[in-house]
């Protein structure tokens, strides 16, 4: 029977720009090619020079408007409507949009926290599956491993409080596991049933992290028959299309 | 630093009306007091006789108009409609309900897979806090260990595709762990962090249970820091009041 372990790497350096998070990982952990690679958003992030000072950036009047309504700093603001292909909800001081990969997500995914010089805030990657294919390639290269990779951020949640981790990138997994139409344990055909496994396994590597702490990276180890030999569709195929999202 | 291993219980017996899920957990593992123990949903149901005959309903008006409507039997709709305190949405042959205890899902929970009868269907616990509650006194009697519960059911989510499994019940832990306030690893205050580390544990449980087969309970540990004495707030603490959502 499946047992999953799941355990951290906690002797990360600190990641500036232009360093190869999948060799650092490779260094630090022996990888075997059925692992999930659990990354946090904010190291890629920062790797990909996606860190911007507030200072340096000029808000148009939407952004002076939306940051008075809602009581946030007008230079954020504008990097948040930067961000969107679509702003959801702006009320009671938060401001919920669909981001430009089509994640939808409080303030676009821009956050402030854990980063090392004040005034500065962090963007999502730009593609983060392109981020993930290539922190697989560098483990591949370094270890010749080819583990599934995941780029996980926190995201709140419709009708339920707090945030869970889910995958906003991914490559060597199929996100999805589909089980339409397979037979449950009494023989019936089971319901609409696709799991997101790529998000449950950044949800479990979370349960490891400390949110105050350097632990920028989780191993989970225990799901080789999810790990694929192609990258695959990543975690755009999560991605709720708008005419199929009755939320929207 | 945290490692967490996560396992099945696959020798569970078919549950029926009566058994003592507890005790048939305890008989078939070793229980230590900082497990988090995570029972599907379905057969806490069986346990407490939630499970209805479709031909012993008689659909009422409003029942067969959305039956109609949505493709779905009518009888089967009657049933979601009592276990319902709003419908949120009702279209494209999908029904999104607040269960009576406020959760927001499809169906309001009602299941029709993994039943031993064809023509019955599982209706969610009548209070799923109090039957993790129960579950806990019935594996502290007979082991002495006082491990969190987490009754878990799949929920889909509005935007992402694929179901996550959720905690619907639990007893043994705060379902939400606060760093609102704390500092990260920088020295500035973290942004609104709070985790829902119940649903982060129900989806971690997810990975090693298979859904044709019968993996009703699995075992988290390594979370004992977040196991209290007393059975807590519940899943309860979990649902978003409808006044501070922006989504219903």
């Amino acid at each position: 029977m499946t047992e999953l372990r799941v355990f951290g790497i906690s002797e990360m350096p600190e990641i500036g720009e232009g360093a190869e998070i999948g060799a650092e990982i490779a260094a630090r952990a022996e990888i075997a090619s059925g692992d999930f690679i659990v990354v946090s958003q904010k190291i890629v992030s920062k790797a990909e020079g996606r860190v911007c000072r507030l200072d340096a950036v000029s808000p148009g009047p939407e952004a002076e408007r939306l940051a008075a309504e809602l009581g946030k700093e007008a230079a954020l603001v504008e990097l948040i409507l930067a961000e969107s292909r679509a702003v959801l909800r702006a009320e009671r001081g938060l401001l919920i949009a669909e981001t430009r990969h089509g994640f939808v997500c409080a303030n676009a995914g821009v956050d402030t926290s854990n980063l090392p010089e004040s005034g500065t805030v962090a963007l999502l990657p730009q593609d983060p599956d392109a981020s993930a294919r290539r922190i697989r390639d560098e483990i591949r290269i370094a270890t010749e491993a080819t583990p599934a990779v995941i780029v996980a951020d926190s995201f709140g949640r419709a009708w339920r409080l707090g945030q869970t981790e889910v995958a906003i990138g991914c490559a060597g997994l199929d996100p999805l596991d589909d089980w339409r139409g397979r037979a449950d344990a009494g023989g019936r055909a089971l319901e609409a049933t696709e799991i997101a496994i790529a998000d449950e396994a950044a949800s479990a590597a979370d349960l490891v992290r400390d949110k105050a702490s350097r632990v920028p990276v989780a191993i989970v180890r225990g799901l080789g028959r999810h790990v694929t030999v192609e990258d695959g569709p990543g975690a755009a195929a999560l991605r709720r299309p708008e005419a199929e999202d009755l939320f929207r």
